[in-house]
């Protein structure tokens, strides 16, 4: 029994700032490094997502809170300000999904992600017009189904995600290696990832990229309101709560409207009753107008790490980094 | 910039098999591999305790389902099964908790770790005795408060754990950074934590140790009933669920039990009908009698990673070379 004072761990005679990384989804984007920024709506327009591009992860366009007039103009900017590959989150439940597909097809648009419906809807046409497809589910079981729709990969999406969230509430350290055990095709983790320690976990657990969402929502380039970004900002331990379940759970901030909401589930409203109180566009009230008492809050459980903003390519320089870094540290 | 086909990471001038690891949890409990072994009622008495010493990591004796002169006969057996250090798990709340530490004084317990209460009630007593102290908390405050009462160390255990769990909902990804980076003291992870990649996720998001439930709550020594390790080794995704909330929030396997819970409390049944409901003995007849449709079944989300069952020893065996195996893995 050979005892040594503490495991160590390397990279194999690599210099930790000058690396890049390559496995199936850095490949199947044509990026640099596997981190992609989640499509959160009116948050991340053409300016994260070129960003994002730029500093050598993905961004993606969130067509979720865009007229397809407003899309066409995000990805028309977004090319004129990167050269590098982007995509566009469309969440396939929206009513103008038609028009948004075939603008994102015009607009030669390389990656899409999808979310929030059947993926064996759109996958084949989009992919027939040369597009790489990816499907965002919160269960192995959805995940099969995009894989077998032929989704070029999956977003495993875990219960302590922002915003919209699955139904079963897996969490991401438990859904990644079920959805990596379920499928062949190479599976993104999203839900709990803000810092590279997260981001590696991520990958040790079987991802072989992220989707980080609530640490760029606070970036310079995201669109969303000063007001939210500061909520995020200050938001700490519990501050987030996976609600209106009997609805679309959603993850938000608690405020006002969360407690309204709360109360009301409390006191056994009804669907219906809980729809009326949720009315029209909470959450452009919130995270586009800024008004964090009445809107919804829609962000993930990390947020109560995050506590800066900065640029997109500073934040991924920082996430890079302290991913690069972990692997060097002694356990 | 040097760009390589993949990342690599490797132990240094280590073979796989023959390595120790020393951190500060293996030192605090003088054992040999950083996986506790979780107390878990009418489940973890000696025989499961003692063999997960005898392994090489720390076996908890779960007093929670013992009367006094029970809890003794386990230790009192425990103590002729191994030489090996172990502990019991107390919950602070129990009624007969101040017979329970006085036995565990008097048989000179190593460890204790305590659970659902105040660790400033009992923590500088045992630590008198020359007891180390280690509490369960799910979330920072708790940790902290933890660590001002004098703990050796805490638990973070994140919303996948199963049985009883906080309230505020925050996952082991989200958790054990806050607690990390809340406390001086070890944490050790719990919560979604059954395989070697699942362990060394959770000690690079800063752990330097695991608490194991479900994984151990299906070894032979077990003491809980073949139908409750069925149970466990069958259930699939989604098959646990956080309920009970007006309560105190507890993950159980969804059954007829479950099912009728929250019928009631779609039903808004207030706590009292809830207690009513519950009645006692709940997760005697599930765990320890196998009334698999009735019981409380008390498991973590992981369980739908759990297939096999095994000896305590293979179990330990199974993580750990996955472990090691992961470290060696290109990533």
């Amino acid at each position: 029994m050979v005892i040594i004072p503490k495991l160590i761990w390397a990279l194999k005679g690599l210099q930790a700032i000058s690396c890049q990384m390559h496995n199936r989804v850095t490949q199947l984007f044509n990026i640099e490094i596997p981190i992609i920024q989640a499509g959160m709506v009116w948050t991340s327009g053409w300016k994260l997502a070129s960003a994002v591009s730029n500093a050598g992860g993905l961004g993606l366009i969130g067509a979720g809170s865009m007229t397809s007039d407003i899309l066409k103009e995000h990805i028309v900017k977004c090319k004129a300000a990167t050269v590098k590959p982007f995509g566009v989150n469309i969440p396939l439940l929206y009513s103008d999904i038609d028009k948004q597909v075939q603008i994102i097809i015009d607009e030669k648009v390389p990656v899409v992600f999808s979310s929030a419906g059947n993926p064996s809807t759109w996958t084949k046409y989009l992919k027939q017009h040369g597009i790489t497809v990816v499907h965002v589910v919160s269960s192995s079981k959805f995940a099969k189904k995009a894989e077998d729709a032929g989704c070029d990969a999956v977003v495993a999406e875990g219960f302590e995600a922002g915003g919209h969230n699955g139904r079963e509430e897996t969490t991401t350290m438990v859904l990644v290696p079920l959805v990596t055990g379920a499928v062949n095709i190479p599976v993104i983790a999203a839900g709990g990832i803000a810092t590279g320690k997260q981001m590696l976990a991520a990958m040790i657990l079987g991802a072989e990229g992220v989707q980080i969402g609530s640490r760029f929502a606070v970036a310079n380039e995201a669109s969303c309101h000063e007001n939210f970004k500061n909520a995020v900002v200050n938001a700490t331990e519990g501050d987030t709560f996976l609600t209106l379940k009997k609805l679309t759970p959603v993850r938000l901030i608690k405020n006002n409207f969360f407690n309204r909401v709360q109360k009301a589930e409390n006191q056994c409203a009804s669907p219906e009753a809980l729809e009326q109180l949720l009315g029209k566009g909470r959450a452009r009230k919130g995270i586009f107008e800024g008004d964090t008492e009445e809107g919804e809050l829609e962000i993930g459980q990390v947020s109560s790490l995050i506590k800066t903003t900065g640029s997109a390519e500073s934040i991924i320089t920082e996430i890079w980094k302290e991913f690069k870094d972990t692997l060097h540290t002694p356990l």
